[in-house]
């Protein structure tokens, strides 16, 4: 541990605001505040405008100030007003800046000032537990928090935030599957520190329950029947809420290998990971050369959604990819996806070989069962398929018979072309592979790779073999 | 069941020896008692010699009239004795015939004349019981099967010998693993008939107990707690026997599937199985161009034993082989082992390829375990076989590395030259490899298929897929 404390220290360095940062970001915060109490006014909206989130909290890193605005408002206010009448009220305010419209549970505005990200967002002004909207929750949660994380432990939360960060795991949208803020948040006041959130991490045996408030406090068993999920941190507003329940297991196991490598041996890179050096053209090419694998690219363009849709789309679909190979006896190394967002999307799956022996084996019914075994003799007597058999072999009726698909290509070729009932796409990913699609093997990949630097840098880290 | 009754009746008109053969073969059986008696009188052993067997039992095949004739010796004869003197005086009983020196349990006569093959098999004369070498119950099992097989049943005893020999599930020695003689003669006293035989094993389901003499009258667990076998034949003259011992499952579900087969569409062909026809050179070649697998063969030559000590030794090697190119991810299809139990030996096992893909995946332990996930991370982290990770898929370390073996014939070239622990050989099939071994691929085998049609035939029959 003697190298832990100088290297939390120049992390800190980098991470905490300093007061005239921090009065830039209030200065801000409270100009947009009074533009959209105006602007509520002039639309004739009562409504309670705060500031909350990271900022409100104090637990915002230096190079991170999103800017979180809730916009609170009566019940009165109907859902169809509370979409869109919002939204225009959001535009009116952050006029003359980047604005893009984003999608949770229900639209948002995200605009761009000064490089400074702001969240404008709805919610419903209710009590605790009434909820009518999944942002309802928030300013209760900055409440509890502003409440109960002392000083001290502020830069805990910062710490950790920039851990994840750094390891790839903080984020609780489709995309990641990882921690939020918030539960940073609930983790430090847990744990009480940095470090001891690590040590708890690395010895993590499923499940974890933390229950701040001890809602479940005399019955355990309760709250595991209720959450199913590896890591389950009870909302300390919300007895029912699961807040680490977006948590992906792999993003939690990644979590458990960085913390023991981290505790073995603190480096600063965890939190500041050097950006991956892209492989030159050359070494590509010998990569997949010398690797004796088959990657398979599956590219589509233009699918367009917001990202919690689309990511859900995306990991159905690979879903399916992987089955449908599974089934037909490819062996997947790894997979992964890689998206723009917007133009362009790749399955990217690395199999053993995408080229299979031309015969296999085929088990029938043991032979107790009679009636089986005539269906399968009389199903392969006569099959054009079958190479040799029906013979009996460890008790059963074997055939050794054709693949019908030796091809890893053809077989998603066919199956992506055609509808039926093997496999089943997502609506957008459906769309997406009518209007056009490419399978691409190895290095067919390379016009791609040399004209996006993003997608080089992914496939890059893929071959390495930690992909995030 | 309509064409059972003519096919039968042809069968019959076949098979049982009508009464000019029966005067022939009781001519040169009581020929031979008679000088096996003259020459122990010479060697002054005091014996009972006895006619046993399918003759003894009036149950043999016009075209198999084997002749076994007992030496019953006394108690004072030693054991040494037994084997050799017995042996000496055999070889002069039947001297200008040809003759093989046989072992089973102890060593015996095989010979020769005018083309009936006689046994000349020693016993110990003991009562009932108190068995001092495994030949002494066969004398009790002639009497036994004399007095309960009445005149109807010999003939139903016939059909299924037949049958069982058509369909090659005859004898009950290491090579085949199948139904001996006398167990063919108790399952007709238990079943009545022949048909009623097939019709039972056509619904066999693990385990048939028979029990003639309700040895085990209320207790069948007992029996079933002292044979673990699939089917369990208590020997009426030694309940804690199971005469179906010798009976491997895969003969056992072979008849199965047979009685299945013949009972659907009964046909001589059962019974007298038409010759195979031996696959020319140039469909050879194309069988093995048209299949996609690879067949493997490992010839071995001089392996000198009786056969039930070579088969047993064959029955290890073909295991370890088969478990070698498991354990190497190599997926076998069928295998088999020829011999000609002298010069020429050869495992035959077909592989859904004999060259793997470069890469493979490799799974270390669940991130839960910590101590053996630092192990995992020690090993590989510098191994130079990995080509990717150690990285986290399913909650575990994985890693992508190489395979030390891609191609099967490396893999078995290293393994049978070199001694090592993965894999271990029986003594003679040892000797046998270091004195020489050839390991050959699909049509390399045609100068061997060429020169030996008993082998031709094999290869013709196990490329259609149905091994005997």
């Amino acid at each position: 541990m003697k190298k832990m404390t100088p290297i939390l220290n120049q992390v800190l360095d980098d991470i905490v605001p300093r007061e005239s940062d921090r009065k830039k970001i209030e200065t801000l915060s409270q100009e947009l505040k009074k533009k959209l109490v105006i602007e509520c006014e002039k639309a004739g909206i009562v409504a309670t405008i705060g500031i909350e989130g990271s900022i409100a909290k104090d637990t915002w890193l230096l190079d991170d100030p999103d800017i979180d605005i809730f916009i609170r408002l009566p019940l009165t206010i109907t859902r169809e007003n509370f979409d869109e009448d919002i939204l225009t009220i959001a535009k009116k305010a952050t006029k003359g800046y980047r604005q893009v419209q984003r999608y949770a549970e229900h639209p948002y505005l995200e605009a761009f000032i000064n490089d400074v990200r702001v969240n404008i967002v709805p919610c419903y002004q209710v009590d605790i537990g009434n909820w009518k909207s999944a942002t309802d929750r928030t300013p209760y949660h900055s409440k509890y928090v502003r409440k109960h994380l002392n000083q001290g432990l502020k830069n805990q939360v910062r710490l950790l935030k920039k851990f994840f960060k750094g390891i790839n795991v903080y984020g609780a949208e489709i995309k990641t599957g990882g921690f939020s803020g918030y539960l940073c948040e609930l983790l430090i006041l847990h744990y009480n520190s940095f470090i001891k959130t690590l040590e708890a991490f690395s010895n993590y045996k499923k499940p974890v329950i933390i229950d701040l408030k001890n809602f479940y406090k005399d019955k355990k068993v309760d709250s595991f029947l209720l959450f199913s999920d590896p890591l389950i941190v009870i909302d300390p507003v919300d007895k029912n809420r699961n807040v680490a329940s977006a948590l992906t297991s792999e993003k939690l196991y990644e979590l458990v290998g960085a913390a023991r490598a981290f505790l073995r041996e603190p480096n600063k890179d965890f939190f500041f990971p050097k950006k991956i050096k892209i492989f030159s053209m050359d070494t590509l090419l010998s990569k997949f050369e010398n690797r004796g694998s088959s990657i398979l690219f599956i590219q589509l363009n233009n699918i367009r959604a917001v990202p919690d849709v689309l990511w859900g789309q995306l990991f159905k679909t690979q879903k399916s990819l992987i089955k449908l190979l599974k089934n037909n006896d490819f062996k997947i190394l790894q997979n992964a996806i890689w998206t723009d967002e917007k133009s362009l999307t790749v399955f990217i799956i690395e199999v053993e070989t995408h080229i299979l022996p031309k015969i296999k084996q085929h088990f029938g019914p043991p032979l107790e069962f009679n009636e089986q075994s005539i269906a399968f003799l009389l199903k392969y007597v006569k099959n054009t398929s079958v190479v040799s058999g029906p013979f009996i072999q460890n008790n059963r009726w074997t055939i050794l018979l054709n693949r019908i698909y030796q091809n890893a290509i053809s077989l998603l070729e066919e199956k992506l072309l055609t509808d039926n009932k093997n496999i089943r796409f997502p609506k957008l990913i459906s769309e997406a592979i009518k209007e056009n699609f490419r399978i691409l093997i190895d290095n067919e990949i390379a016009t791609l790779y040399q004209n996006n630097s993003d997608f080089a840098a992914f496939i890059t880290s893929f071959l390495i073999g930690k992909p995030s």
